[in-house]
């Protein structure tokens, strides 16, 4: 099996490395900068054009950072639609909007080339470990026939449904995430300001409802000040700008993600954007302090 | 050690099983209505004025609604503290404004009478199994001295502070409950108005950072319209009623829990307020359906 891979940035570049050590040997990338393209040669990938990918492939992997980037690398100009082979399948582990997604299938649909959606979460440091979880949408059968492939880079594949279903389900998650966060340093902020020692609070409120992956995760590094990302404020915009498109469309009403939305905004404009998302508490303290 | 407990509701009767269960025999009981009285002597339990008990105890559980409650079974006209001896302790298992609970402190330390207030977590199925989780403020040494006593009607006891401490862990408990409840609810909403299925999207997400207590609880219960409480609308607009008043007079911003206070206000004007909490995703229902 011949596979393209396109997008070899934080992600794309650790997961090219685990392609190929599971035993996916062929492999064929191109990136916009060449630096990466060369980190993937020194693994064992080849350098090619997204010609040559869209036209020699039967999987074409993209990783990139949002749906403008998907579509044009797909449907622009040089998209890769009007090169790939019927029979194959394109797999897009970017985290984008859904109805993107489905729209760039409806182009695919028509000359016969399957698509997976298929985003992840878990960011670089599960990359690199091949422990990603991957939220999948698409045809059972294309996703049965390539559970092995996403699972070399992967400890998880759930199938949510047909194609867009993966990107939803990943906007699911990161409406849950960021509002959590948000609740969390709210809750924090309160505590201190009420002159209770916030990390006994935390310890008092972990074993109960309350409890979280992002309490566990994201509660010690705001009461550290410890911000180093994780995953980073403006990627959390990013998705959550998707979820807000995607909503639109198709009618759901979604105010936390647009509350907490407007909270990482300001931390994006006051200098935060490279920062893990739970740096969120320094809106918080920039209320309080002073 | 003689035990006062006032306030027999859904809560207090089974905590003063489990008191006498544990060896803690010696109980004086009084509430407002006759019922849950004939219980807990048939349990073992000896019916008392509220004077009496202020008068003949050494601890003084109260276990009542809300903070205007607290205040008049301790400081109203007939209230407690005028009673109760130097060297004796007052336990407030309620859940109220922390600013309300150092307030009754006040006037207790002058009499030389020792307070914790020491909210739960559980609900009524922990209180039956004696299983409740206390959330405690007041001086180490009482914390200390009481533990034991807690520990008859729960599994864990953790001191957040000095008096107001637990009532404040509480609150931060409750925002993050709610606003976890409140995503959860907008992100299953989404996607199935993105036409994937909610119960797919529930187990793709639940093994990440999205995962928490209230997914784990609450997600099955939206899923299936399940909104036997559990924890009621109504309570949980009570403590975020405290936690709003907390933070006002502190000077914390909660913008959380103020949105979504609005929105439980909403489920209660609706008819839903002894439902489950969970029942927040009918907001949502109201809101796409038709």
């Amino acid at each position: 099996m011949k596979i393209g891979f396109i997008g070899l940035g934080i992600m794309g570049k650790p997961m090219v490395r685990k392609l190929i050590a599971g035993g996916y040997t062929d492999v064929l990338v191109w990136n916009r900068s060449r630096p990466a393209i060369e980190a993937c040669v020194s693994f064992g990938a080849a350098e090619a054009t997204p010609r040559q990918i869209g036209t020699e492939c039967d999987v074409v992997i993209t990783m990139l950072p949002d749906s403008p980037q998907v579509k044009e690398v797909m449907l622009g100009n040089q998209g890769l639609a009007q090169y790939m082979k019927p029979g194959a399948v394109f797999v897009d582990c970017s985290s984008i909007n859904p109805v993107v997604s489905r729209e760039i299938y409806g182009v695919l649909q028509e000359k016969g080339v399957e698509m997976l959606d298929a985003p992840v979460s878990g960011g670089e440091p599960k990359a690199i470990d091949g422990t990603l979880s991957f939220m999948v949408g698409g045809k059972e059968s294309v996703f049965l026939r390539l559970k092995p492939l996403l699972l070399a880079m992967g400890s998880s594949a759930v199938r949510c449904g047909e194609v867009g279903a993966g990107n939803t389900a990943k906007l699911a998650n990161q409406i849950v995430v960021a509002s959590n966060i948000w609740a969390v340093a709210e809750a924090l902020t309160l505590a201190e300001k009420a002159g209770v020692d916030p990390n006994l609070v935390f310890q008092a409120i972990r074993g109960g409802l309350a409890g979280s992956a992002v309490l566990e995760a994201k509660g010690p590094m705001m009461l550290t000040g410890d911000d180093k990302p994780g995953f980073k404020v403006d990627l959390h915009i990013k998705d959550l700008n998707n979820a807000l498109a995607c909503a639109h469309s198709v009618g759901a009403p979604v105010p936390a993600a647009a509350a907490v939305q407007e909270i990482l905004q300001w931390l994006h404009s006051h200098g935060y954007g490279n920062c893990d998302h739970s740096a969120l508490i320094k809106y918080y303290s920039h209320l309080t302090e002073g």
